[in-house]
């Protein structure tokens, strides 16, 4: 049992909330059940520890923590004042991992003739990030793919907003745009840039091939110069008075019209 | 130029953060320029004081703020410190204003024959709830219907979220959950409740009649005596691996799909 808050082995686990430290050690932390569950399940050789309250002990055993211990996991009792001292969130509950970073490069997403992708250039923040990783995840795309000027996706507050889908597809991250644009363009995968600015209405598109969306940044969207590197420029149509939709939200119906097309059969699942 | 934070002037606009206080005067705080913006664009009559600094006033000038002064209505000049005192956000974006709720009756609402419309039965999340409403606006949805379990719509963080489209349309607050679906399936509108435990999929369901999409709560959705009431217990499906949906991702897509069957003809806009 873990009790002693100030214990060196807390602080380190506390320190992965800086991005340096994550950078350094290529490790980050996953708070709350249903994350330290999916990492479990979906990625136990990259579980470094797990820390649980004994409450969370009692609650979790049979789910996914005398699992992860059957399978060689090492799992740590600790207290709640422990929990808290490693924690980021305001209100941790009562779990949570630490977990190591594997980078996949985007070469390997690209090779496996992937139908669904989003890229990320610009997006700054942590909870649009998150809900995109969670939306891709959910419309069946094969990646995600961040650039090296948004937010580092491995922050606590991305980390939590995912839902566990961080560990349900690759997230690519660090990437160079144009680099990236113009890799995708190479590999046959049409890039359709989501921006207000767009010419084409999402209803208009043929999603039925491969594609792959670019967003940009949630205040001042796609630069011209960006736009123009893309295959298509779409605008999510506005049917009301709004002025726009914000990233996350538009992220999300364009994933969600692109699964629509590339499962048309109705009544199949 | 209003420069004494401490005026009382000053602690009766930020006393309009607490629920009772806004409950109590009828009023509540709109902060931003969008926001703002748009209160005076769409409800000019219901903007009781507008609250700028210098900045702002050189910035939204011919924007917003002039025209809002050529209407008659009160704005006035603040410093930072003012209007950092008035304001909710932790970054204040320079400018607020003071709004009267003008509470609208559901049954004017439906005796408009809405042919799209979205009732919150128990959310908790004010972001979720701003998002919700610019969903709605967004989809041209008729009106947002709000049950009384549901967190504050004219709270600041909601306010905010609704990035303006508080003001484009009728969202109406403090409804009974029950008797308000009855309302509904008395004015012949159909119901659909948006769940996971759902039988039908969204991509089966006929929407291009009227309808009310029905949400529950954020954590625990909506209890099966509810769904009872609703017509039919409709799921989006997960392409993925991801256990579920946020609150308001379900709805944004619930109410495009919506918005598209309602607007079936492409190129039209």
């Amino acid at each position: 049992m873990l009790n002693n808050p100030r214990a060196d082995r807390v602080k380190a686990v506390r320190a992965l909330a800086k991005r340096s430290v994550r950078t350094r050690t290529g490790r980050f932390v996953v708070e709350g059940p249903q994350g330290v569950r999916e990492a479990i399940r979906c990625a136990p050789d990259r579980v470094i520890d797990v820390y649980a309250t004994r409450a969370s002990f009692e609650k979790f055993a049979a789910d996914f923590l005398e699992p992860a211990r059957a399978a060689g996991l090492y799992v740590h009792e600790c207290s709640d004042e422990v929990l808290a001292a490693m924690a980021d969130a305001d209100t941790p509950q009562g779990v949570l991992a630490v977990v190591r970073d594997e980078p996949v490069p985007v070469e390997a997403v690209l090779a496996g003739e992937p139908r669904l992708l989003v890229f990320l250039t610009h997006v700054r923040d942590p909870g649009n990030l998150g809900t995109v990783i969670r939306a891709a995840d959910a419309a069946g795309a094969a990646a995600v793919l961040v650039s090296a000027e948004s937010v580092d996706a491995f922050s606590p507050k991305v980390v939590r907003s995912t839902a566990g889908s961080l560990f349900h597809l690759p997230v690519v991250t660090g990437l160079p745009v144009e680099a990236t644009l113009a890799a995708l363009r190479e590999h046959g995968i049409p890039t359709l840039a989501a921006d207000g600015a767009g010419s084409d209405l999402l209803p208009d598109v043929d999603l039925s091939g491969p594609h792959c969306w670019v967003m940009g940044n949630e205040a001042w969207g796609m630069p011209e110069e960006l736009r123009a590197q893309c295959a298509r420029v779409v605008r999510v149509p506005i049917y009301g008075r709004a002025e726009s939709l914000n990233l996350a939200m538009a992220a999300t119906i364009c994933l969600y019209a692109s699964a629509g097309a590339h499962h048309p059969l109705r009544g199949d699942r």
